[in-house]
């Protein structure tokens, strides 16, 4: 197995987007670096570097929620990967499924700049 | 619109995921800055940092591969986005349809030391 193909960055670290591999639901992003990734290939379970721990992160180590994988691929310019995984409970330490679970609102409307309800109150 | 919920990084950048609306295909990975964000917010079309050229760059403006955003969503301790998006062409300047068309192979088999079809050939 090369991993020559990926461009780690200045942190030695590549980040990887992680989908159900049934529903292609996208649950969670997170961040590898050379050694959680040759984990995560030779045990078929994801194993990740947590940033702000400095330490390798075994996914569901604590929760039970582990990922199961199915296929790593890489993109064109080597620096992300995706990978599909067989989800065990919720990737979200929140409880949700995925980690995308809210969202921002487009409008096409202008912002507001006053409040009318303050405005017209007249008590 | 607020984008308070939103960590961007050190270099005032956030990974955007884009997946494809209808096919649930994830498409890409790029950054957005501030004002990328806020331009794809406005037009309702991806707009994205370049990190290479230190530059905005509208998806699509030369290839005419623009991305139609129809929801934008962002993670759990908010430094990812996740967009989906409606895609003319490939997302890929490669001429795919998606940049993740690679993968890495996971085998449980060791690594061969030798090539039995040098090593085995009688002619």
């Amino acid at each position: 197995m090369s991993l020559g193909n990926l461009e780690f960055d200045e942190d030695g670290l590549i980040p990887a987007i992680i989908q159900d591999a049934e529903t292609d639901e996208v649950l969670m992003m997170a961040y590898m670096n050379e050694k959680s990734l040759k984990n995560t290939i030779r045990t078929g379970r994801t194993c990740f570097w947590s940033r702000s721990r400095q330490e390798l992160w075994w996914k569901g180590e604590t929760s039970g929620n582990i990922q199961e994988v199915e296929e790593i691929k890489y993109d064109c310019d080597g620096d992300t990967l995706l990978i599909k995984v067989e989800q065990t409970g919720g990737a979200c330490h929140t409880g949700h499924k995925s980690c995308f679970y809210r969202g921002i609102k487009r409008s096409e409307e202008a912002e507001k700049v006053f409040d009318p309800e303050e405005a017209y109150d007249k008590t």
